[in-house]
């Protein structure tokens, strides 16, 4: 029994790499202060959530001829329907109505997140590079992380916009270290990104895509464009890679999501390729992890889809988010924090407000003020999670989607006062 | 552009290593025919499926105080409700009172498959080894091949029992081999086995533990029991490996579903996992992979559950794929099945019967006898791709989950006709 105990597990690679993600130390971080407010998840409004359309639609659904067939195994690749839907939705942003895609080109996932994890595994080996944006989606640096891939950054301007010169220098010092072969997909967030807040200007996709052509690799483009459809007054006017004909000749991946924009419970979100054997082998992974996201939940998504309604509520939600970012950056200003030297640009959508501090200013998780804000009642991200070197330490991404009007008031203030008093102390 | 088009697109070595799941051949081959009777597809059935209830359970959750929280992003792990919920229903088991299991060791997931794949990852680099049962649970199998795992089959009895000198046996020629470090789980479906409908006995159970016990490493024993609740008549009486005393000091890990008994649109499923560790990196995986299974889909069985009424939906089910069962039985009995020298058993619970024609005779994709169904409007699975080793080739799995009474007789009649114009021929 006891030599029995003292025998070790053994653990695969990925299974030695992981640690704990950053949800995780956040939360334990939630849980010392149940008075905090937090504006670090990520969440959206229960208050906005669509639970009476939601039950209506189930009855619905439910009273149509066959209604049972949505609590049946769907197909892996996701409903024939909803595939459909996705490519009308896509092709209803301005330019993009000659969009080249048919049902085939269409994987639906548990959220965008799936795509974007299997998409990672089919193309990547440990050791291989994702070239990332300066900052990037925290989450997917963990997913390179996890599956041992190096993210690396592409350079930026002092504007916070691609530097395509810089990437061109980064590619060839990889190309002479003998790493070029070892660079396996570009990942952006193009609208509205987590966490910066950034749109991506057309003429800085297309001339990023005038670069990739010129390499002697095919280099796969990742596309995440979670929070395309989240603007608050108008879509941001840029076209998708899947639009453009500097990108025609290059495996292009995108990837969006129901979740986001109508309701993070359902876990529903695809991705569009147009590289059939890219995503034929990412159907094959998909077929291995689950062979299909609930059928339940894409039928419901689906109906509301094509009876209108997922625009109407749309409609709906985009001012909400817009209101309440309006909140958060005037109560961020109101108590004097661009006083203190931070800057942030004020967003067009998204559920994200990327503040920067005072060249410094060490807003690390376990860093003094990082604590200051916990003991004061509120959370944020630490902007160093963000970047895929793991520094400059002086940036905070702020949630507006979850706090209701007030606590976000609330919040704000309990922030800013904890950046004063850090700059007293120091 | 031309130059661009040649540039051949890197995959990764699981990328490489993907090849078109069975089931896509078998849809394929479905396709030629439209009026095919499909005894190939694990379906549940159609008619069975319990619409009205979850139309019922959204109404009533709707209606719930703070009603749209089962619509906002849940823990990664699972609502804490239904995690209680499976400890429920497990401890209910006759002899499973006194397991020793909290929510910290719950992981709900998109299916019980997703389980089984995280914690493939966990532990196995590509080149391990992974022991399965002869035969196994043909999707697994190919979730090994994609993580580029070898399976390797417990020798069996001739009764179909585990053969635990064959095994002791096996180990130790890895051993010899320098192979023993690379066996890195044991995988076994022990209630109502997909394909063989077999249940493993507790004294078989409690005998390969005692040998496992005796090896000089920590075997992670992964014990699939998608189809537990799935009788006919009572529950097959063995416990679980988490209640087995033998089992105790044995990295164990115990997958189920509600997808199967319940709705397979529904797509949640569970593990439990007493190793608190490695359920720690399975969970860092599942962060990655999509950040938990959808939450409104979670919250609907949880309250069935809690309600009793998913207890009351199981006791009108089982009888009903009882009387499937006999219907498919009866019908291959009465065709004249078992007089041209086929055998099956007689299965207690699930949703499938495994059939073994006399030695010689070909069932493989692509064999005379397959085709030949194929052009009968009859399809089943080939037996040979639930062996580790790809063979013997004289099984077939067929379900009696979807078709309805009248297309099952037909469906056996077809297969039985196919079955004797092969014996003409040969």
């Amino acid at each position: 029994m006891e030599q029995a105990v003292l025998k070790k597990l053994r653990y695969s690679g990925l299974g030695e790499r992981l640690t704990d993600p950053v949800i995780v130390h956040l939360m334990a971080n939630a849980l010392s202060n149940p008075d905090l407010l937090s504006l670090a998840a990520g969440f959206t409004d229960n208050a906005a959530l669509p639970i009476d359309l939601v039950r209506q639609v189930v009855g619905e659904v439910a009273e149509l001829p066959g209604g049972s067939e949505c609590l049946q195994y769907g197909m892996n690749s996701g409903r024939p329907g909803l595939r459909e839907a996705v490519i009308g939705l896509l092709s209803a942003y301005q330019g993009e109505q000659s969009i080249e895609l048919d049902q085939d080109h269409v994987l639906i996932s548990n959220g965008s997140q799936q795509s974007l994890y299997i998409a990672t595994q089919v193309l990547c080996d440990p050791g291989d590079i994702v070239l990332v944006e300066k900052p990037s989606y925290f989450v997917y640096l963990e997913v390179l992380k996890g599956l041992g891939v190096r993210p690396v950054s592409i350079p930026t301007l002092a504007d916070g916009r691609i530097d395509l010169d810089g990437l061109r220098t980064l590619i060839d010092r990889l190309s002479r270290n003998g790493d070029a072969g070892r660079i396996k997909a570009l990942y952006m967030v193009t609208y509205h990104a987590n966490p910066s807040s950034r749109c991506m200007p057309e003429d800085d996709k297309r001339n990023l895509g005038k670069l990739l052509q010129s390499l002697d690799f095919a280099l796969p483009v990742i596309e995440d464009a979670a929070y395309r459809d989240l603007f608050f007054e108008k879509p941001f006017s840029a076209r998708s890679i899947l639009s453009l004909p500097e990108y025609a000749d290059l495996p292009c991946l995108y990837a969006g999501t129901f979740t986001k924009p109508f309701a993070t419970g359902m876990k529903v979100g695809y991705c569009c390729c147009p590289d059939k054997q890219l995503l034929g082998k990412m159907l094959n992974v998909k077929g291995q992890q689950d062979f299909g996201t609930a059928n339940f939940t894409q039928a419901i998504i689906e109906k509301v889809i094509n009876d209108g309604r997922y625009e109407n509520f749309l409609r709906e939600i985009r001012p909400h988010y817009g209101h309440k970012m309006q909140i958060l950056h005037n109560a961020l200003k109101e108590e004097g924090l661009a006083e203190m030297g931070w800057k942030w640009d004020v967003p067009a959508g998204g559920l994200l407000l990327w503040a920067e501090a005072p060249e410094g200013f060490d807003t690390r998780m376990g860093s003094p003020f990082y604590h200051a804000c916990i003991d004061d009642g509120v959370l944020y991200v630490p902007g160093d999670y963000c970047f895929a070197e793991g520094s400059p330490f002086n940036y905070v991404r702020l949630s507006f989607g979850v706090l209701d009007e007030e606590r976000l008031k609330e919040a704000a203030k309990r922030f800013v006062l904890s950046v004063r008093l850090a700059c007293q102390n120091a």
